[in-house]
C-alpha cells in the first residue's frame, strides 16, 4: 500500500525518532556492520502495514532487504515470523521503532476490524469507519479498516456530504438542506442526513437522502426505520456501537454500522523484531 | 502547549479532513451564520489538549472564540462542560473533528497515565513513557504522559543513549560499549544499557553505566538486581508493564518503570460537542 | 474564498516572482513611500478571485488596504473600477503583477462559465467542469465555474467513480467493474460509466450506474440515451462540447455537460491596476 | 526538461488529482494489471512537455516505461502518435490526467509563440514573454516560449530592472530612478524603462538605459522612437501585442516585442492519450 | 529587512535549536515570568540584522517587545547597547541563540565588508561579493554586503551570465560562447567573461562582453586591461583579493573588485545578551 | 555522513543558487557534454564534507561519478587531490559551487578544531563545540567538530539541559533549579550549572549536579575549582577560550573546553575545482 505523500510521512517520523542522530548506534555499530533478523507476530491477529514498513527501512537504506513472508490481510497466529529483515545495521536499528509503531498500529486496527465483522457475519451489515482518525494517518487507518474486511465512510468533509443538526438549522430544515447540497455539491456525491428519529427518518426520505443515518437509536427503532425505509435510501447505525450490541443492531437489517472506536481507540498488536 | 511545528501538524490534519472543501457545510450553511456551543467530558479523566484544540479553531477562524473552563490535567467528571465555544459556524463545524480526535486522544492518555501512577502512590517508582508513540505525535503525547503525572524517557534516538543487545554484539562488549558511547555522544547525555540478569547487571555496573534496564525480569530479579546494583545507578524496569503487575514491580525498589503502552494503546477519552 | 492550502499556494507564487528581491522597487522606492490606486475592468465579465487578490497584498504587508468595490459573481463593465487599493507601496508593486495574473485568470474562467450557462438557459442541463485544470490551481479553478454559475464535477479521483473503457475491461465488463467500485469505495460515493452508444448504456444501466456519461455521442444519440435511462439514472453529455452545440446538445434533455475548456482554455478578463 | 522544484510540482499536483486515492482503479484494476498505448497529437501543433509528461509517471512508478516519439519543439501533424507508453496499469491510469494538462497547456503556448514568430519572420523583431504566467508554472511557461522559438523577458522581479511610472515618480525622475538602479542592483543586470513618448525615450536614453520599452505607441511613434535611439539603447514594443498588428510593430524595427497572451490567455493543444 | 522566505528560514533554525523543548527553561521558568535585558555589541563594528533578530522573536512570542536602538549600517562602539528586549521569559531564553547567530554573523560580514570599502575609498572600485555564500543564507548574506557599503554580484547562476573556462570550451571560443548566451539568455541580463590575460581580454571586448572579469592577474596585468577595454566594457578584478592587495587593485581603474572571503570566511562580531 | 534532512538541505541550496535556471551553462553547454576535473586541496587542512559533496551532484544527475581520494578525518597537503569527478557538464557546473561551499566550511572547521585538539594534547581536556552554529547547518557543522577530533557538546535545548543565571533567578536558587530539572526533565539528561566563582560552584555541587561550567574564570579560579570538585562532577571551561590560552586552560585539570569560535567563526579551507 503506497500512496503520494507516504514518503513523507515516513521521513517526517523518521525525523521525530532520529532527530540530529542515533547516538548509540552511530557510537557502537560500525558503519559496515550486517544485521539481520525476523518480525514475529507474538499473538494472533490480521497482519497489516507490510509495504509501509518495507517503506521505511528503503527511505533509510536501500541495502536493507525484507522478505515477506506474510500479506495485508493474512492472519497471523502468536509465534509466526511474518518477515526477515537483512542489512546494514545501522539502518536496521534506525528504522525498526518507527516499522514497528506502524506495523502494531495497523494490524490493531486491521484485526479488531476483522472481529467486527466476523460479528456481523451473515446478516447484510457493513462494518464501516468514521473521520475519528488519528490526525495524519487517515489514509493509513483507513486502509486497515478495508484489510480488515470493513468497509470504509467518506474520507473526510470532501467526498461524501453528511448534514447534521447544525446544518439544518442553518438550512432551515431536512428538505431545504438537501435540496442546498444537491444544487451546490458535485453531482458524484451521496448526500446523508442524520436522524435519531422517526419523523426524521419520514422528512429525509421525502428530501431524497441518498443514505439516512439512525444516531443513537435502540434497536427497536432501528428496526422501524429500516422497514420505513423499504430499500430507498441507504442506512447506517451509529453510535457507541460497541462490541456486544454488534449482532443486535446488525439484525435490524441496516446496510452499514460505523463505528468510531476502529481507529479512535486502537490496541497495537504485539509484534517484535529479533535480531541475531 | 504550544510548540514550533504544532500549526504545521494542525495544517496537514486539517488539510486530511477537508481537503478542497467541507461541500455540507458550503452548501448549507452561511458564511454569516454563527454557532456556539460547548465541550462535554462525557466519562472522567484527565484533561489534555486544551490549547492544542484552541490552535485549532484558530487557524481556521481567529473570530472564533473558546473559553476554556478546564486546564490540561484537570481531572474532569462525566457531564463536565470543559470549554465554550462561540464564533462563524463554518469554521467551528470544519474544525470540530480535529479538535475533538486530538482532546480525545491525549486526554486518553493523560487519564490512563495517572491511573498507572496511582497505582505506585508511595513508592519511590516513577511512571514514564517509551518510543512506542504515534508517528507524527510524539510531542503531543509525551506532553501528555506528563500531564497525566508520568515522567518522559528519552524523546528519541538523540537525547539518551540506550544500549541493546545488538549494540553489545557490535561493540564487543557491554563495556566497550558504554566506553564508545562515552568517547562519541554529547558529555551531556547519560548512559542506559539494557540486561536481562544479574550476570549483566554486574558489567553494566562495572562498565559505568548512568541507568540500568532491568529488561523482563521477574519481581525476584528485579529486587535482586536493585540490591546489587545498590543507588550506584539509576533502574528502569522495562516489559510488559501491565496494570496488575505494576505495584508489585514498583515495590522492588526501581527508580522507573517505562510503559509502552501509555501510548501505543490509547483509548480515547469521550468528549463531545453540542451546538446550539 | 479561502482555503486551507491558499497560502502556501499563494507564498510560493509571491517567491517565483519575487526571488531574492524586486531589485527595481528596492532601488527606487523608500520603504516609507506610499501607493494607491484601483483596480479596473477594461473588458466587461464576471469577477473572480477577489479574497484571493486581497490576500495577496495581506501575505505581502498587513498595512496594504484593499477596499473591494465588487464581489465575486459580479458582472462588471469595461471601465468599472471593482477595488482600491493604498498602502506601502514597495508592498503593491511587489504583489500587482500575481493579484493581476490570479485575478483575470479566475474571472476568464468565471465569464466563459457564464457564457455557457446562458446559452443553456431554460433546458435542464446544468453546465459542468472537468479535471482538465491547470496543475495547482484546482481548488481556485473549480471555485471560479462555481461563480459563473457552473457546477462541479468530481473534484478529483477520490470523490467520485468514473469507470472507463480500461477500467471496464479490467474488471471483465461493466457490471463487474461496477460491482467491484460498489464493494470498494466509500458508499457516499456515485458511480458514473462512461458509454459510447445505447448497448452500453443499457449495461450500465442493468449494472445500477448513478451517472451515464454520454461521451461523444451525436445529438440524436444522445436524445435516445436520455430517452432510454428515463429518470433511472442522472445523464452527463462529454466531448468536444464547443459553444456552438452547446444548446443542441442541452435540449437533449441531459442533465449536465461537462466541458474541458472551461479550465484548459482560458481567455485572461482584462483587467488591470492604476497607481497614482 | 527538469529543474529543482519539478518533482515538488508534480507531486503536489498529483496529490491535488488523486488525493486519499483513486477509488476508480483501485476498485476495477489489479495491482498487475498491465496497461500500454499512446499519445496522438489531435490536431497540428509544436509539441512541449514531453521529459516533463515523462517525469509524471516516473514518480508514480518507475515500471512505467515512455518511449518518445517526438521531442520538445517538433511539430506534429494531426493524428501523429508522439508517445508509446506501457507500464502497470494503475500508475498509466492515475498520471495519465496530469500529463495530459501539462503536455496540452505546454505544447498550446509553444504552438502560438511559433506562430507569433512565423509572423516576424525576415525581422529583426524577436518575439518574447512576459510575467503575466500562471502562478507555479512559470518555468515550465518560460521554457514553452523557448521551445516554440520566442525569447524570455526577464523570469521575475530579479533578474532584470524595469522601471515604470511609479517608480519613476518615487525616485523623482527618469534619471534619478537609472541612477538608484544603477548604484543598487547587481552589475549583471540590464536597466529597462518604460517609456509612452518620445520625450521620455530622450530622457531614458539620456539617462542611460539599456532596454527602452516602448509601451502602447503606435507604429508611428515606435518607428520614430526607433529611428531617435539608434541603436544606443535595444529596444522594447509592448502592450496589446495582438496578431493583426505584429507584423506592423516588427516592421517598425525594434528588437523585442513582448506579448503577455503568450501565457495568459493559452488555448490548450488538443493531445490524447490512446490505451487499448 | 524582510523576506517571502525569511520565516521559513527561521521556523526551521528554531525547530533545530528547541527540538522537541527546552528542557531547561521548561522545568525552571514560569510560564508567565518576563525577562527584561538588552543586546550589548562587545567590540566596535557595522551592526546587521536587527529586523531579523526581531522576527525570530516575534515568531516565539508575539508578547515580546524589542525596542531598537540602532539601524542596520550603524556604526557600534564596544559596549554600545542595540536594542533592549522584555516579555515572557520563556521565548526570551528559547530565542535569543539564534538571534546572536544570525546578528553576530551578519554583523561580521557587514563590518568586514566596510572595512574592504574604506580601503579602496577615493578610487572608483566598488567592493563586491561573489557566490561563495553559506548554503541557505545567501539573500541575507548578500543584504550583509549592502549594508556594510559593498555591491552584490549576480545572487545566483540565475540573474548573471558568467562565461568561465568550461562554457567557453564547450561553446568553441569566446565569441561563439557570447553569441550562444546573447540568444538563449534574457535579454536583461548582462554577460560578464572571464579573462586570465590580455589576449583573451582582446577576445571578450571583441566577442562584445558587457563584464570582463580579470581573474587571477598582478596589478600591472590588470592596469593593461584596464586601458585596452578603455571603458567599453565595465571591468571586475577577482581571485585572492586580501586585505593587503586591494588598494594596489583598486588603483588600477577596476570597476569592481569581488571577493569570496567577504561570506565565506566569516568572523562574528562579538554580541551578547543581558538579562536582568 | 547522510542523515534524514540533508536533501532537502541541498535541494534548498541548489533552488537558491540555480533558481529558475543556469543562463551561461544552458546556453554554452550541450546537454551532451561530459566534464571531468578533480577537486583539489589549495592549502593543507583536514577534509571534511566529502559525502554531503558527492550527495550535491547525485542530487543533479545521478549520471556523475566523483571517486574519492580522501575521506573525512584526512589531513590533506597543499596541492593534494581529494577526489575526481566525471560526468554531464551541466550537472557538474551547476553542483561546483554548492559542493565548494559546503567542503570548504566543514574542511574549515575540522582543521580549526584539529588544530585545538593538537593544543591540549597529552592532557585529560578535550575540545568541544556550543550552540553558536550556522542557523541550517547544525549537524553537519557538529559533524564537522567530530571530524576534527573534537567533541560535541549537547545539540540544542532539548538533549542537556544547561542551568544559566535567569534559570537560576526564576527557580528560586541553584538547589531549586537542579530540582526542578530533576523532576521535569527526561532521565536519560545531564544537568549542568553555570558558576562564575568558588561559591557557586559549591552550591552546584551540593545540589547535585552532574557537569559543571566554569564561565569566564581565570586559570587560577578554574584550577581552584577543579579542585574543590574533586571529580564528584564533570567540568566544563567556558568563554572566550582563544588558542592562546588554550593549553593553560587544559592544564587546570577541567573536562572539557567549549569554543564557541569552532563554528561562528570558519575560515573556509581553500579548496577547487580543477575541469579539464
Amino acid at each position: 500500500m503506497r500512496y503520494i505523500g507516504l514518503d513523507d510521512l515516513l521521513r517526517r517520523s523518521l525525523a521525530e525518532d532520529i532527530g540530529p542522530g542515533d547516538i548509540t548506534t552511530q557510537s557502537c555499530v560500525p558503519a559496515t556492520a550486517i544485521a539481520q533478523g525476523h518480525f514475529v507476530a507474538k499473538e494472533a491477529g490480521v497482519i497489516c502495514g507490510m509495504d509501509v514498513m518495507c517503506r521505511v527501512f528503503a527511505l533509510l537504506d536501500p541495502a536493507i532487504v525484507v522478505t515477506l513472508l506474510a500479506a495485508d490481510g493474512d492472519k497471523a497466529a502468536a509465534g509466526d515470523i511474518i518477515a526477515e529483515i537483512q542489512g546494514p545495521a545501522r539502518g536496521v536499528l534506525q528504522g525498526e521503532r518507527l516499522a514497528l509503531n506502524l506495523l502494531q498500529h495497523l494490524s490493531g486496527i486491521a484485526t479488531e476490524t476483522a472481529r467486527a465483522v466476523a460479528e456481523v457475519a451473515g446478516t447484510s451489515a457493513k462494518i464501516c469507519d468514521t473521520r475519528k482518525t488519528t490526525p495524519g494517518l487517515r489514509v493509513l487507518e483507513k486502509y486497515a479498516v478495508q484489510v480488515g474486511g470493513g468497509r470504509n465512510h467518506r474520507f473526510g468533509l470532501f467526498d461524501g456530504a453528511m448534514i447534521k443538526d447544525n446544518h439544518i438549522v442553518a438550512a432551515g430544515g431536512i428538505a431545504k438542506a438537501v435540496e442546498a447540497v444537491r444544487q451546490h455539491a458535485p453531482h458524484t456525491i451521496q448526500i446523508e442526513v442524520e436522524t435519531t428519529n422517526l419523523a426524521q427518518v419520514e422528512e429525509a426520505l421525502t428530501a431524497g437522502a441518498d443514505i439516512i443515518m439512525l444516531d443513537n437509536m435502540d434497536c427497536t427503532q432501528m428496526a422501524a426505520a429500516v422497514k420505513l425505509i423499504a430499500g430507498r435510501a441507504k442506512t447506517e447505525a451509529s453510535g457507541n456501537m460497541g462490541t456486544r450490541v454488534l449482532r443486535d443492531v446488525a439484525e435490524t437489517g441496516v446496510d452499514f454500522i460505523s463505528i468510531g472506536a476502529l481507529t479512535h481507540t486502537v490496541r497495537a498488536l504485539d509484534i517484535s523484531v529479533r535480531l541475531y
